[in-house]
């Protein structure tokens, strides 16, 4: 490692439920096949608030202290033995996964489902709401200059936008509904047009949140209450929920056409009731998205020409030492997207 | 129609819930594009046994006099204008479709979706538990003499499995769990072995029917009580249920390997809680056959080179006057498939 | 049919090779699934010219008389008996297909592929170079008042393009490449953006062709010969061929990353010699677009709201009489749509 | 390593172009994610006879001496640092590849396809042909005691079929056409059948293999000229050429209905006229297997429920001081696959 980087680095470790604390730690050294990134910017997720609040996730208890934060980017300062050390400088937006390279999932391409999967911010694995980070190589991608360090962070929340397109098979002459107007719904909505769907109808309770989703691709915002009927009466060929709310899954199941898709995005409860016999009768198709896989040059290449907007959903940026106020902004009104900047 | 064709011919009728009376009917007329059969055998489906016990079935009520019965086969012995009187004297199977011609779901060849579709055994259209019907000329495949009349009935069953498994995505290597070992489940678990899988899991609460369904394709069958960590933890690829049974359902969904693909078949409640957390972190496939499309001539040749045994699925014989007999037949012990046949 | 509709109407017939002679026809009678179109745009396409100098296309040899024209667009004036009234006065484009509802390929959604088809303007079926014509009711798909005669007419070349895109599998991220800068070229490269391709690259031996495919989605523009080397390097995911040269195929290949796709969409040679140990190697996939299914409710919907721009395709515009020129413009420098207008 | 292995071992090498050398090398280390596997059993491929006849492959050339054989099986008897001890004693099935773990080929599950791949017998990596070989862990794939010595060796051809008949589409009701009953022709023919094809075409020049292939999964084995109308009127559904030569190409492109698929396997010349109009007219698909992905945990389930029978393919049997002896025999009348044992 050449000599401008430090031993040590700040970190926001979330320390129990609801309390953020900066420490001082041990600066990553990158394995061979990786990457030491110093971090420019981090988005702040629903997961993120989610064990700030609760301290859990679902299944994930954090028993130890969690560095939070997976939606980074940053530029490469250093490499492991195995990486070509032309990497050095580059801008990069980070995939902050680690699966193991020889699952039966893996193989076959899956690799977000990889059982022995480590990833950013989950417990057992610290993110990236610090100034360094290490990552494998080819996870930490290239970015060129028309993409800003915080739309480099969003092409994660953006890959789960691509992912969810793909397996709603939206393309050309789509007509689909996304539930929820959060920044998943909105990179969702804006996924789609790019995709080359016609019509985009976006739901949300927020009067605010809708008004939003017209800027980010929606052609309609609908009031889930109001506007029941149109969108009970829309047939629609996929409907992507990201919301997690059951009178949201429902709704997206009664208006499919027959043979529609359904992919859940939005983390809620964890057993729904689901209109079995609709999905039998109009052989629906219901599946969900679990981060992503083969996303990123996708997401790079979007950005990069513009087919999407992430500078725009930024609506607060944080240094590190204001991380706990960064996973409080998310429910101020007019957030969409709040963002720490580690280096500042 | 040649001179050998009566006027008149007896019907099997579902007068009310529980009533099927023998009704003397005229012939009916094949329209320019059909074909006039004689029926020499049909199957009974539950949902005859459904519309016969409750008078209705899901949305469907029965309030005019219904003659049931849509697993069938027969011989062809007139032609409408528009169909080669060579077609005379063909032995036939009857897919029991007559779909819009030019729906969205048809044109893309979907046409079991079509919502125009009349469809034989359901509230305003007869089905086939009566001398002669009547069928678009395409939808009376021919079948080769190594296939029996009662197996040329059973190709329906036959398509609903080809569909179940074409779903599923069952083929070369498959492991497979299939729920209930019905009539439908012991269909699929031939059609799963037919596509190759390797290992075909089927669950039944019945001794006797666990026990059958070894001699219908299955490599293991268990109990779903006593055997359901083995069940649990069998990670298939994919999963079909033919029980309806919300038990087996949330059973199978816990048994898929992550990308696993679950297909609805029996008919059940109209909702289930399904386990959505699970379906999105493992990205589950869940989706549902409704009848079928194109699988007539797969079917056909899957009788005619003994890919399957329909003919062993067959346990009761009744006449034409025996049909309330055979829709009670079902319950009994030992019961697979009853057949009516209306010429004896 | 209303008394407005006159009993003869004008046709421009195709007496001989060379010889195009405008006659007095008896108006057709739509069928009753059918409607009968007053025509109002139709354009000139590649195979339309091909016919009318040759008097052959392929295995087609025009031996009597025929009316060619197949990208055509009206209004409804009267329709057949099993058709509902409120058709009359729908402005629509026309799907020049009526394929057999019965074969095998119809009844799996390639409708295109039916081998009893009848086409417009092919030998056997007269085209829409006349004033009126009939058409099954569901291939007249109604067009919103934002697109115009000549856009409805320019939806039959923008459904080939959707149909190649398609096959090959264009989507977010893709980057393609497209050889020939024809109105098919142009048609695809637009369909191109419209389904998120990054990079589009189009070559064509004409500079003024190369400079028109930039306004009409082109990311780069390449010679074949001059950016060779370019071409050949560039690793696209797709490749489309809307040139029909043998030496374009060649490059395309050769241009195609690991599970590449080609679609062959130009009508050249019946026979080339491709690299079949570079196809193997590199598991490419090389298919062929023969029309179109399912294309129009999309073509309808990408014109409507402006994700391509088909009236700007159009470089000039004739009268019935002039049907001979139209046909003869094609080679003229500049033109890239040549539209025929029944009524004027 | 365990002190049983000892520190040298015999390999057949290919000093020149049809020579064969036996000599003492070091027994190989296994890496850390690595096994060692004392070889048991190396089948004898096409590829190695055609390296060891011309000293090269299409661009491959052999210009140092080079270990042929990667058709083998044999005894893991040590692992690599990072692997757990209790493999050793597995019998397994070697998949002979290294591919790249960060190439966009490989993390979207065509490993195959990685530009990086090391291979074995392919000039700069060894094959099997020797006592000793290491393997990734995970492409050593454990074989039950039901699949002897020579069929875990012929997993390898085995999985070419897999991957042929999958890019074939091949499944329930399939009707395929096979050119060419070498080793490759059989086991694709063997898979079809096992995949629910209801019939399998076999066309040989050689009278005795049109036999044999109906021991191994042909329902009609056809002569490629005196049945050449039955070939091309049989309108199959798919089409795997394993012969490699253009006339049998071009009459499976012939012989397949509209929208068939058409799969090259065979070796043969680099580039062939290929009819293109026919391809584009019925949208017939041409693609080509190169090895294969994500087929070993199929093929060692296939072997071990007798869905294939491997063994009966082996006609003779050399130690591996008969390497040459074992190439040289791949032309002797009667021989199906040749199979070096290294340690008797």
């Amino acid at each position: 490692m050449p000599s401008a980087i430090p031993q040590t680095m700040r970190a926001a470790v979330l320390a129990r439920a609801g309390e953020i604390r900066l420490e001082d730690r041990a600066v990553p050294v990158p394995a061979a096949d990786e990457v030491l990134v110093r971090v420019t910017a981090v988005g702040v997720c629903g997961s993120d608030v989610h064990f700030y609040r609760e301290g859990a996730l679902g299944d994930w208890v954090v028993d130890e202290p969690l560095v939070l934060g997976h939606e980074s980017g940053g530029v490469i300062v250093a490499v492991g033995a195995g990486i070509a050390s032309e990497r050095v400088g580059e801008r990069v937006s980070i995939e902050p996964q680690h699966p193991s390279p020889s699952s039966s999932e893996t193989l076959r391409g899956d690799y977000n489902l990889d059982p022995q999967m480590r990833f950013y911010a989950v417990p057992g694995t610290d993110g990236a709401f610090q100034e360094y980070v290490t990552i494998q190589s080819h996870f930490a991608h290239r970015v060129p200059d028309t993409v800003s360090d915080g739309a480099a962070a969003l092409l994660e929340p953006l890959s789960v936008a691509i992912a969810a397109g793909r397996k709603a098979g939206l393309g050309l002459g789509s007509r689909v509904l996304v539930t929820g107007a959060g920044p998943v719904g909105l990179a969702v909505a804006q996924v789609a047009r790019a995709a080359g769907a016609v019509e985009v109808l976006v739901t949300d309770i927020s009067a605010e949140r809708r008004e939003a989703s017209l800027r980010f691709g929606a052609t309609h915002a609908l009031d889930p209450v109001a506007d029941a009927d149109a969108v009970a009466g829309s047939r629609v060929d996929a409907f992507i929920d990201a919301s997690g709310a059951a009178a949201a899954v429902r709704a997206g199941l009664e208006a499919l056409r027959p043979a529609g898709r359904a992919v859940l995005v939005g983390m809620g409860l964890a057993e729904l009731p689901l209109p079995v016999t609709r999905i039998q009768n109009n052989e629906l198709v219901v599946t969900g998205v679990f981060r992503y896989a083969n996303t990123w040059p996708t997401a790079v290449a979007m950005a990069a020409t513009g087919q999407v907007d992430l500078d725009a959903m930024i609506t607060g940026r944080f240094g590190l030492a204001q991380t706990q106020d960064a996973l409080e902004s998310t429910t101020t009104p007019g957030t969409i997207k709040s963002v720490v900047e580690p280096q500042r």
